[in-house]
């Protein structure tokens, strides 16, 4: 079992932690390679990322992308989610738990933006 | 003069502010309707969005167009990018001024992350 969780940072703003489970949701249902997709959160909103990852697991998933929410490169994208993966990693060797490149990172955004602001 | 302003939040990590310039750089390359992009930041980082708006009209620009490149429609979306947008409108009353919908709400978005978690 594949699946997908998407990761944000969390905000003390209950509708933006909604706005990430939301897209995990239409994500959800829409059709790829992955049998499920979540959403979890560096800090400020549950499930935090650790446990978003475990939780997969006790789902049955055999391997975990963690696709980082972020719009820069900052400590959260270089330091603090790799450090939540490694650390389930330790405890479950036989999960395939990889990282996604973060979302700022694809060129595909320049089009995003161009339509929006057309 | 058309001008697209792609305004980010600002960050105390300088390489965070230079993606946003670099994108900014990078779309005013491309081909599309505005005869050229800059950025603004809305804390932590300059030009501010006020300043940003006025150096385009500054540079000859009739038209400005604000594009939020943020992921959810939190407080900074909401009332603080807006509210320096109107402080400027109130000042250039002569010059369009508008704000395009913000980064999150695209749903092309959902495209990009699978083809980046994929």
């Amino acid at each position: 079992m594949k699946y997908l969780l998407v990761v944000a940072h969390g905000s003390r703003r209950a509708e933006s932690n909604d706005e990430v489970r939301e897209l995990a949701a239409k994500l959800n249902k829409m059709e790829h390679g992955f049998d499920e997709v979540g959403a979890a959160f560096l800090e400020l909103a549950e499930p935090l990322i650790p446990d978003g990852i475990i939780s997969a697991i006790d789902k049955g998933a055999t391997e975990v992308v963690v696709f980082p929410y972020f719009l820069s490169a900052g400590r959260h994208v270089v330091k603090d989610v790799p450090a939540d993966v490694e650390s389930v990693k330790e405890k479950y060797p036989h999960i395939k738990i990889t990282s996604a490149p973060y979302l700022g990172e694809s060129p595909k955004l320049l089009d995003v933006i161009l339509e929006l602001a057309g």
